[in-house]
């Protein structure tokens, strides 16, 4: 009746329909959304690391999620930074990463990016000047152009991919292609933030950043954390379906990226760095 | 041409709209993003107060938002815990909230609301159990039952209140409505937690919680956050747009909440408490 599927991540419940001014028993799917806590233990470190943070997210790709929160975060920034990783914890929500040497896990760092509790002497200080400094990211070193014509075909491209949501219509999307418009990867979460961060982790375990011959395809919104996410990965080109916001924007802007939004077959329209469409 | 406009949280930007194989240039508006840093101060406290939050989120209503995102964490109850509250900070992104006498700041529970980075010596112990905690929220206490046709009624009219969407399509949005499915309040943001901080801490300083006789309308999704803060202010029916999450479903299953998902004219589907509708 409630049961979870092995081998997806949704799981199947009973409902009442209503369709037709009658209400009639239905088996329905559910995407599955449990808590991941992500730790990290310094290079040498034999305890259970530092929880840096947690999120709800469909569980899958655990281990890429992290690694790819991690790298938006600054905190890793190549595969050679991670010496090992477990999925652990009474449920198996629970990621360790274990650094390497040379890796730095700056507590400041941490600090400012996970929102603590502490009191920084002066209002407003800390935490949003983290954000100022994401403002302020370096620019993507990408040369890639694309064609409207590549643009305008991802979306067909993407749901012909598309797994779980037409089960359960119930996750965000984030696609990765290469400059000619083939699909090298799709991830789909409760959260959207998660969906990239499975994709950019999965990559980076691969060795694969900066991603600076890739376009990325949102199934939503475009906001400000998924542009500081895309440019932390060096990826040029963001396509969303949906629309940008005003951060989003200025981030794109700042940090070379062509920002695309209200994407379809036959319109969309360029908010930022519009040189790179051919 | 990067124009803010004062009255509502919208800016206008130059874009290049492609439209029939041709691009030209054209002004649109996009929803402003900005970030929130929110500020608890004890009672007697002169200081800067607790950074215990920063939120990305539309600018407005901000006093609202704190107020209503630090119920949902259990840290105020009613009107009578706010001894005050301000916007300050270079920006105007900062709100100060200072608790009244007998108000607690627990400072265990900032730490597992806000997930900080000390380590809690167990594995996944302090976090995932705070997660477990919500999850064990008391049942709505509210005998409201409501009909199908009040449920189908609710998009609609949600649509002739909705403002800033039409313009920008890059917000979501919280409305309240009354059990004869009158409008009470509708807010929106990009983000979908917000708009329902707002809502219910606009409804807290009017000292009108809990919220047993009203209706929740959620634009989006139904996740697991929006289920515990609705469940925080006592509201006994919840009905979405899109899809619920797995987890949401429990939670809405162990509260009491009448959870409805895929709402639209003509049908909907019932994932927990069918006996709240007549």
């Amino acid at each position: 009746m409630n049961a979870e599927r092995q081998d997806r991540p949704v799981r199947e419940v009973s409902i009442a329909a209503m369709r037709d001014d009658r209400l009639s028993p239905r088996q329905d799917l559910v995407v599955v959304e449990e808590p991941l806590e992500i730790r990290v233990a310094r290079a040498g470190e034999a305890g259970p690391g530092t929880a840096v943070s947690i999120t709800m997210r469909t569980p899958g790709q655990d281990i890429e999620l992290a690694v790819g929160f991690l790298h938006g975060e600054g905190i890793l920034r190549s595969r050679e930074d991670v010496a090992g990783s477990r999925l652990c914890g009474p449920a198996g929500n629970v990621v360790r990463i274990q650094l390497a040497p040379g890796a730095g896990l700056d507590p400041g760092q941490v600090q400012r990016n996970f929102y603590t509790t502490s009191s920084c002497g002066v209002c407003g200080n800390a935490s949003l000047e983290a954000v100022e400094r994401m403002l302020r990211s370096p620019r993507v070193d990408a040369a890639l152009t694309v064609t409207a014509a590549l643009l305008e075909s991802l979306p067909a491209r993407a749901r012909a991919a598309q797994d779980v949501f037409r089960d359960t219509g119930g996750l965000h999307a984030a696609c990765l292609f290469d400059a000619e418009g083939g699909l090298l990867d799709l991830r789909e979460d409760v959260g959207r933030h998660n969906a990239l961060d499975k994709l950019v982790g999965a990559r980076l375990l691969a060795g694969e950043l900066p991603l600076s011959r890739c376009v990325l395809l949102l199934s939503g919104r475009a906001s400000f954390e998924l542009l500081q996410k895309a440019a932390a990965a060096g990826i040029p080109v963001v396509a969303a379906v949906g629309a940008p916001s005003s951060l989003a924007v200025d981030l794109a802007e700042r940090t070379g990226i062509l920002l695309v939004g209200f994407l379809r077959e036959g319109s969309f329209n360029v908010y930022a760095h519009r040189e790179r469409l051919q």
